[in-house]
């Protein structure tokens, strides 16, 4: 997979790229992310991209001439444009599943006050990382970033998050590691028993309890199993 | 402000830390961040800070020793401790306000397959950024450091982000600046007319028909003045 940026700011990439998973999937070629300054396109003499709005108000827009031309010079005929925006969709784990299938993406981010809404006739997508303003969509296309190259082939083992949070549409039940008692805080027991199908059982009740504790949004959302109905019906049981 | 992040990738916040509004702001000393790795803080002589899961899976989870002594050596009184984590509260605008009026705040970044349930004895309050999975918290930690950031006194102009999207429970209305027709496309007429009364309410209506189309759940949230409610209707009547 391709992943460009355009961004004014491409510098603030630079831990980011250099890191961990981004990085591991750019050294074994798994994906080619490219910031590029979208300053670099404009035509106006003092290298200005933004400029004030029409009709009044505070601050700077982002002009559609130098987005635009980045745009054209940087997409082909297989990438995917993505403009970074609070008014677009908001993004969830079907739309990381999404977006990893595609050849090509491009993130365009704005800043500051935002963009000439014009430029919306030269991108294919509007995306929200959710609703809370950010000074720029620069840290938004990185978590749209991390998102995606994480699912993609050979990134990170598929059994590794098939149990995660929102992957069945339930939050994750929790985990422990050594030691058994910390600071007078103990695993459950049924965790050191050994016996998996117990064990198995536990977790997708803890999984639920969960769910139902703090996102019950997401299990209205969700067809259960007889299982999992099952299990909540005990859950509910227990509360009363 | 303080903030403090707790992480084992310090290095990916450098480009981050260095740009834009938060140097602004750090500069100015309105906000001093500081990222901590919490490995310094590990009692395993292989300097480990994960292990595996009890009862059996995948990957490896932090365990409570090394995030736990971390955050009690570099937390004060006054230090509001947030666990990043996909099972937390959805960050929203009004939480980013809340957080900006916090002295301290400290956020502590998870990886990989996530933590130790118990560290959950060591914080005030779990957050979460949207409903899909990261390869860390590194990345919403800067999403809230940023949203938070912006709102402090004196980093940006207050009027400057009154109208924005979620700020008054609405999405944005569209922006526009020079030239006045690019490449085909108009900027709309009445922003050309210096009439200001009239552009308040188109904006005001643009602001609304955006809301209905793109996110009718907040239109159901909010409290509309007489005004929105009468422009709301007209809008309701143009699609008939």
């Amino acid at each position: 997979m391709k992943i460009k940026i355009l961004t004014i700011f491409p510098e603030m990439f630079d831990g980011f790229l250099n890191c961990s998973i981004i990085k591991r999937a750019t050294d074994a070629g798994k994906v080619e992310i490219e910031c590029i300054n979208f300053r670099e396109y404009t035509k106006d003499k003092h290298n200005k991209v933004d400029d004030t709005p029409y009709g009044g108000g505070q601050g700077m827009i982002l002009a559609c001439q130098p987005l635009a031309d980045a745009i054209q010079a940087n997409k082909t005929e297989r990438t995917k444009v993505i403009l970074v925006t609070p008014e677009g969709t908001t993004f969830r784990q079907p739309i990381a599943h999404k977006l990893a299938m595609e050849d090509e993406l491009m993130f365009v981010c704005g800043h500051y006050e935002g963009f000439d809404a014009r430029i919306k006739n030269y991108i294919d997508m509007e995306l929200s990382l959710g609703d809370f303003v950010l000074t720029g969509g620069e840290t938004a296309a990185m978590v749209f970033t991390d998102a995606v190259v994480r699912l993609l082939d050979g990134v990170i083992r598929k059994d590794s998050y098939e149990d995660e949070s929102f992957e069945q549409g339930l939050l994750e039940y929790p985990q422990y590691t050594k030691p058994a008692v910390y600071d007078g805080y103990e695993v459950p027991e049924i965790l050191l028993s050994g016996h998996h199908e117990n064990i198995r059982i536990w977790r997708l009740k803890e999984s639920l309890r969960q769910t139902l504790q703090k996102r019950p949004d997401l299990l209205e959302k969700k067809q259960l199993t007889k299982e999992e109905q099952k299990l909540l019906d005990e859950i509910k049981r227990d509360c009363h």
